[in-house]
């Protein structure tokens, strides 16, 4: 008997045929004898609803207010699912994050899992209930409902796997593994059998979406083994595991994000200690600064660029100027029509002619690069975004097709 | 500077506009130096859309998973409540049942309130916050949230004022304070400045429909100082307090309730016991019986009728069924085609002319009866559903108008 953590996002169970189509998959995985964990987001658009419902009343809420609202969502998706088991006839029981000891911090919106209690979810498996638990949520030290943020229920199914030193955690999406790049996109596109947590992690970052960053940091951090699978066919996913033992392919996918805008802060007199009061200052506003590049100096200047997401664009730019102008920068420059593409692969770290690889494809589609990231497993470079389909099908024609 | 608890049911918080308009009448009362603490049902038919949400997937489900789900109508009210008196400029709070401490029995769909803690609640209002509770929920020994069933938020309402033992529990509803009569319906019905618990709960229990009798028991039972009040406009309410000192009007209010169906067991050996036996199985499985008349025995035999709410005849008839053959009844009769008629008054019963003289109003309008009970401070009788509103006018017209 194997312990099993299965996680559904909120199209999987959007109306009531999906959310049987969940309850099948669940139930047939504990008649195989096992214990099932699952983990549920709210259902379709309703967090979108609810966000809409507040905007409305107040465009500020506090965000202890917006916890409490948007947590209700996940806990709808739960009983409904739970009822959808009981009317299959299986014995299940619901679990919101306060009621499993899911515990955060008191950051409302993005909180972090601190620990996760196990002694009501272990009870429940114990009377062979399959318990399905709200994503998403947890409680701080005040007995008050947080949020995770972004990810948020991937994150929540992995803190369970770890804590319960589960066999695996399913990750349920609507497409049926991690590819080589966006299948819908780009011609050639292939599912990965398996990738390593680091590389998921490269891709993750890059916009591949199919899993957020900080649950695969998590699994990585307590290896639990990871699959993505499909939620609509059942076909093998994709596994998610360390590195030993894999096959090393060269470069694994090929990603973009578009969500992504460069600020620069041009002719800044050259004193030490620019970049920590640069983005120091962004870290104290939770900005989350991506490539940075440091010109060489000239003529006592220098130049700072970097990107964030575009969402965090203003923010960004409000808290900048200020320091922008004490440092006695010329001025600052910001463009959102860019987007960042990247190869990732564990192979690349002792192969040096991947990036010039790549930078050929690129070349050779005409497309022209305005920055450049590497680290050991991945290559980033940002283009125009109108280019942004072309070079990823160059670079995975290049490397993969 | 008084404790104040107010209550807002679900009409009142339907959309963003009466939102802001319940937020104005708290921070007003709180503005006057007042502790507020302000209990609030789900919005409009968020109830019934969730319960629909459920039917869809299974007509049956576990009370406990509806509760699950129903609970969070709530939490979606206090939440927007709260941040619409953040966006006036107040400090607020929001609490589920389970953060305040609502304690109550198991009984999923109907639970009883056994405990309120008052920590969390007196923290915050010692902070200076108002307070948003929600109503018609709670939370069991399991850590499992219950709801309270019909007249939840009422009796939370009572049971926090009762806890902390408030100055006043205001209950806002879309009337502006219990009259002598349904004032839609009938010409010349008076609002009431003051009425007594014990007339008051005549009343609730006779489809007044202003307050619900839990509410008006607990109310009762605690002493604490009931008020019902109008959502809309600011009119002086009614206030619902202990007898003593108040001025004895005669009857104080005629009610009609047409949810109700009338059984009849018929003939009946006349044997010891046969009541308990009807009533204790009907007990059983919960059914409300309201008004029992049992004929005089002849040639050994006797009848029994009694009233159940609508809703609950059919199970009332399916679980009498067996008693009466049991007890050798020649047959088992019903009609729904009936309405209760009632006048209710704490000055009735020193004045035993009363009842012939309400008597005399039903035969002056041609209106037969067809059952007749009578209390300390009622009197009601069964008519043709039809007669209903004619009678409660007559009724009206011979004590109040």
């Amino acid at each position: 008997m194997s312990t099993i953590v299965q996680k559904f996002g909120g199209s999987s169970v959007a109306n009531a045929e999906r959310v049987f189509n969940v309850a099948r998959r669940v139930t047939d995985t504990y008649k195989e004898g096992n214990s099932v964990v699952v983990v549920v987001s709210a259902q379709g658009d309703t967090t979108d609803d609810l966000i809409e419902k507040a905007k409305e009343i107040n465009e500020n809420p506090s965000k202890r207010e917006m916890d409490m609202l948007l947590s209700t969502g996940e806990q709808i998706s739960i009983s409904l699912l739970a009822m959808a088991i009981e009317k299959l006839g299986f014995p299940v029981t619901s679990l919101t994050g306060w009621q499993l000891g899911m515990h955060t911090d008191a950051s409302y919106g993005s909180a972090r899992i601190k620990t996760v209690d196990t002694e009501r979810l272990q009870k429940e498996l114990d009377k062979k209930k399959i318990v399905i638990v709200a994503g998403f949520q947890g409680i701080n030290k005040y007995d008050d409902i947080t949020t995770l943020g972004r990810g948020g229920s991937d994150t929540t199914a992995v803190a369970i796997a770890a804590a319960l030193k589960a066999d695996l955690c399913q990750i349920y999406t609507d497409v049926d593994g991690v590819y080589t790049a966006d299948p819908r996109k780009v011609e050639g596109a292939k599912k990965l059998d398996e990738i390593s947590f680091d590389e998921m992690l490269e891709l993750a970052s890059q916009g591949a979406q199919v899993l957020h960053n900080r649950s695969v940091e998590m699994a990585k951090k307590y290896n639990v083994n990871l699959e993505v699978v499909s939620s609509f066919d059942r076909v093998p996913g994709t596994k998610v595991k360390e590195a030993n033992k894999m096959e090393k392919m060269l470069v694994k996918g090929v990603a973009k994000d578009c969500d992504i805008a460069r600020i620069s802060l041009v002719a800044i007199p050259d004193t030490p200690g620019i970049a920590f009061q640069i983005f120091s200052t962004l870290a104290s506003k939770k900005i989350n600064v991506d490539i940075i590049l440091q010109s060489i100096g000239r003529d006592g200047k220098k130049d700072i660029s970097f990107t964030v997401p575009e969402s965090e664009l203003q923010t960004a730019l409000e808290v900048i100027q200020p320091v922008a102008d004490k440092l006695g920068a010329k001025e600052v420059l910001h463009r959102e029509d860019i987007a960042k593409v990247s190869a990732v692969g564990a192979g690349m770290a002792n192969n040096p002619g991947v990036a010039a690889k790549m930078f050929e494809a690129l070349a050779d589609a005409g497309i022209n690069i305005h920055m450049i990231s590497t680290s050991e497993i991945k290559i980033s470079v940002l283009v125009n975004i109108k280019n942004a389909d072309r070079a990823v099908q160059a670079i995975h024609d290049k490397f993969v097709g």
